[in-house]
């Protein structure tokens, strides 16, 4: 008979990997929970870019399945009053400073349920929470310790200004540029198949029509795609979209 | 009584590691084997650097254990009509796009015996087949899936233009740069050993007869010794081959 | 009943993250210790910087649990004659040259017991002995060798000139600059503390009295705090003290 799949808990932060950051709070949840699967989803979210930080805790929660545990740390306020949220949502557990990081995901995947963390360690820095009180409550987490024993409900997590675009709309905002240089939209798969064969327009470029694939263009040239979060993705076949049409977070991409 | 160790699947990629791709991809591979053990080798081959990765897999296939699972995605023909294969090589199994990222482990392990995957998942993206389609194949195959219920034999998988240097030849050709600058060439130990006492030459320097290590040459000094590939490597002591003496890959190292 | 947790094998070295030179030492490692769990600690320690691996190792025995195994390859001098340690230091067990990298674990956490690994594969290569003899060598050790076995004690493990601040010292040493430019230095809390409501200065600026958190400084101010490391640190509030103040390893950082 086999044993029941370890409890996976994954980490997104800004810490970088240059550091011993990182294994710090591996090893701080591991002494909570020493059976668990560890998965790093990324640490080299730009340094307080909570915005990033949030996109790539919701592909986290996307990805994996019911009952991980997702600990990310991006936390300009460590040490000030901020909360530390204990969210449940898509049937899995977060564990993050309450600061907007957890935005996308209660967008896109939820709306969830929130509590603040009350539990705290008898010591702990004051610069490095990530360790010294959410890797713990992490580790406790996913080893099976209820979130009523640590936490309590709260109605009012913090959440960025960023949201899904309406059904109705007829622009988009880049919301995410990866490391390849395509940018994500915050236009979902269904709002651009109610658009129709229309097409679209980003850094003063005509995209055409939705492509397929990379391919659908030629090399060098601007497309519009469905990206693999679902989302409509601006990219360059070969190229970098950010670069060659001047992207950014934040930017227009226009439905014509 | 011990537990049986966990199948090994190694993981080689040009994702980078600032995006969650490399997450996404373990969420689906888990999903099909929850139990196994995940290595990463490299995310950071060159994007669409097929040779590279190539070179890469290679070393991923030699240093680990019958048994194991190789995923390799380098794969700049996503959502064409490329083919993704599954090769059993060395006691190992590898799954990659047949776009010749199978070709040095081929050449210097193998050969082995090719398989097209056939196995599709009800839904996948156009733009990332790494996550919808061949981490799950890999996982699959992890779990104990048998190849012949996933794919079928071919006897044509692409390979690139790279071989190991003939035993008759003098001449080597440079087939990897490493991050610290040195040049691994085609030439393995026995050929080298075959050619007896003579003298190498690239960039337009002589560097010598063989070195056992570095120390073997002065501060600055170009040497050729064979690295820990079992192949002719052209190095610079406490320096980088490729930066003073101009190598890359495909320049020629002469046997003189 | 739970089985008992695997034993923790952690990971440091300078072989960065874009070769296979990491996996190839994993694969090694896990033939003589196919259930330990890995963890790494970072592969970015800049090639060579022996002092800056002796401060990671530090934090990686100081972060985990007793019986925790760290295999840390910093190693110039691959290939010479120079001796591969085996130390057991704060109820945990270090494997890595014997060039200095034990200095700082040893001097905060030990001193420990010394041995020089004897243990030697049928075959190495010259260039790689992380992959050949001390991958192998903490392999063995963690699936619970016993040191004596591979191992001969010694007592003049080599030590760098590093080593925590006097009590009675007014001035201290920059030891590490972490990736964000905050700049760690050999003063450790308690030092700190009997010094009193003094006054620290640092790149001939005046930071002021020591702070709790970056947060009780003004955007772009420089501070002095105690960091994670339990240690005095120069930081600038959302900037970088090494940039900012002209700060390196080495600097003093006085008390006024």
């Amino acid at each position: 008979m086999a044993a029941a799949p370890r409890t996976i808990v994954t980490l997104t932060t800004d810490f970088g990997t240059r550091d011993f950051y990182v294994a710090a709070m591996k090893g701080a949840l591991l002494r909570h929970a020493p059976d668990v699967r560890l998965i790093d989803v990324t640490h080299e979210v730009p340094r307080h870019d909570i915005l990033c930080g949030s996109i790539t805790l919701e592909r986290a929660v996307d990805g994996f399945l019911p009952g991980t545990v997702h600990l990310a740390v991006v936390d300009p306020g460590v040490g000030t009053a901020r909360r530390i949220l204990v969210v449940e949502l898509n049937r899995q557990t977060i564990v993050c400073p309450d600061n907007g990081l957890i935005t996308w995901a209660w967008r896109r995947l939820g709306p969830g349920r929130a509590h603040e963390l009350i539990w705290r360690p008898g010591v702990a820095s004051s610069t490095f929470h990530g360790r010294d009180i959410m890797a713990p409550a992490a580790g406790m987490l996913a080893a099976g310790a209820a979130i009523s024993d640590l936490a309590r409900p709260i109605d009012d997590p913090i959440l960025l200004d960023v949201a899904p675009a309406d059904r109705e709309s007829v622009s988009a905002r880049i919301i995410h540029v990866d490391a390849f240089g395509n940018a994500t939209t915050n236009m979902d798969y269904e709002t651009v198949r109610e658009l129709g064969q229309r097409a679209f327009r980003a850094g003063g470029r005509m995209l055409g029509h939705l492509r397929r694939t990379y391919w659908d263009a030629a090399p060098g040239e601007p497309l519009a795609l469905i990206g693999s979060s679902g989302l409509l993705e601006v990219a360059v076949r070969d190229g970098s979209a950010a670069q060659e049409l001047k992207l950014g977070v934040g930017d227009e991409v226009t439905v014509e």
